[in-house]
């Protein structure tokens, strides 16, 4: 396995923000990577890690430039780990939208041309991403999820689907139902065929309906309420509802006022680290 | 006077992000700014309001999108506002680089074809800007100024000459002697002309000389020593050497490991505002 190798770095907050590249086998292309390493590193102990999925249009800066998470993270010795949201290259397929191609690969695994040959995004999250951080940081074994959006349906649909990985997952504005939205069906279309039996799995109302009596892991969700795609994208809503149906303990804020944007991340995210944090300190 | 048209506007720490447009008479164009209003707004008393300003480059969303200042500002009930770093529009000369010209307007105004006929910052930010905030706002009689890089010195330059209007003045690594580095001698030369004595009221080491024993103004600046453009581009250390010579009560500090990033202005923001509100509410 190909090594991270650091091509940036800075103090911030006490700690370090970095960015890393590296070449993935899973991906089969260079990848950037954002880490904020907090100031705790110099201590013995193995530190907790949040990663962090990001949305339509975003790479692995956007987070780490706008959320305004280091400040916390510099307080409770957490490592954030912000993946970008597609492959990369002149040779990966693309196209013309912004919600579909680069900076669009919704954490699945592509099974269709010309898109199966780069865009296995949820196996570079799952798999390879967690053995290079544990190869690169003296780091806890599991580890937490969250994301925004596009990020939020990846967290919680990888989350769902990886408790023995995931201490706890959260989100902001997650896409919850991509099986019944214009973004959703575009993307699992062009990636996973016209089969809808094979997008259940990356359908978070569906993986809740189906497993969330049986595997439970804490979650946390924060939805603005002028936020302009919150109905027509099935935003955080559809699985508010089954949650309550099948008693699924999840916190789930509404905040009125708030958009879609990072002005609503910045306000919130502190909450969010010191959740993941708790359970992160757990294990 | 025409007066602020709102044009977008989220919460953001109980807050709202908001941006306007205007056509600014000074600058002959359309301008749009962004403010922070915090929730005591909705209280009867007047607000305490920093004005900041930008880089090289930067437009006025990158402070309110990248240095998470919202947080403190809610805190403190303190409005920020944030103009643009140059005229902008179609009919704006501009230059190839992006050290003159849009994004490049030096706090100055020109007196040199082509760009007499829009580049006005200085009297934009120091005269237009004030009257308008102060007529859209129920705030203080003075205001505090900050900046970064470029906006350092052009917060320093209008602190040090405009001490009525002004209880505090603070600044991230900012060019404090633009006549001796390349980017303010090429600024210099093409808003001014080749003729140095109309460079001095624009050089925060000529105004310390020649004032500072006389006008004092609380200040405060911080510097990391990361900073790729520390020597070259001048930045605090000469501004240091003079404070120190007729001292001036400045308050200076160095930081090991920090660069010229947003990521800097992010960890030490908090500071430079509980400063600026200190001295804004003992008026």
């Amino acid at each position: 396995m190909a090594s991270l190798e650091l091509i940036a770095s800075t103090n911030c907050f006490g700690g370090q923000q970095q960015r890393y590249q590296h070449h993935s086998e899973v991906l089969n292309c260079d990848m950037k990577l954002s880490v904020f390493v907090p100031p705790q590193v110099q201590l013995s102990h193995r530190l907790p890690v949040l990663f962090w999925l990001s949305g339509l249009t975003c790479n692995d800066e956007n987070f780490i430039t706008k959320a305004g998470a280091q400040r916390v993270a510099a307080e409770l010795g957490m490592i954030l780990v912000a993946p970008d949201t597609s492959p990369r290259g002149d040779e990966v397929a693309d196209d013309e939208g912004y919600d579909l191609g680069k900076g669009a690969g919704f954490y699945v695994n592509a099974t269709q041309a010309p898109w199966d040959s780069h865009y296995k995004m949820y196996d570079y999250i799952v798999e390879e991403l967690p053995a290079l951080i544990r190869d690169t940081f003296h780091c806890k074994a599991k580890f937490s999820i969250a994301g925004h959006s596009m990020g939020g349906h990846g967290a919680l649909v990888i989350g769902l689907s990886n408790v023995q990985q995931y201490m706890s997952v959260s989100a902001f504005a997650p896409i919850v139902n991509p099986m019944a939205c214009d973004w959703g069906k575009k993307a699992l279309t062009a990636y996973l065929g016209e089969d809808k039996t094979s997008w259940q799995q990356y359908d978070a109302c569906h993986l809740l309906q189906q497993q969330g009596q049986f595997l439970q892991v804490p979650m946390l969700i924060d939805q603005g309420l002028a936020d302009d795609f919150l109905d027509s994208q099935k935003l955080t809503r559809p699985f508010e509802q089954i949650a309550k149906q099948i008693n699924y303990p999840a916190e789930i804020n509404y905040h009125s006022g708030y958009d879609h944007s990072y002005y609503f991340i910045a306000s919130f995210i502190e909450n969010h680290l010191r959740f993941h944090y708790r359970h992160l300190m757990s294990q």
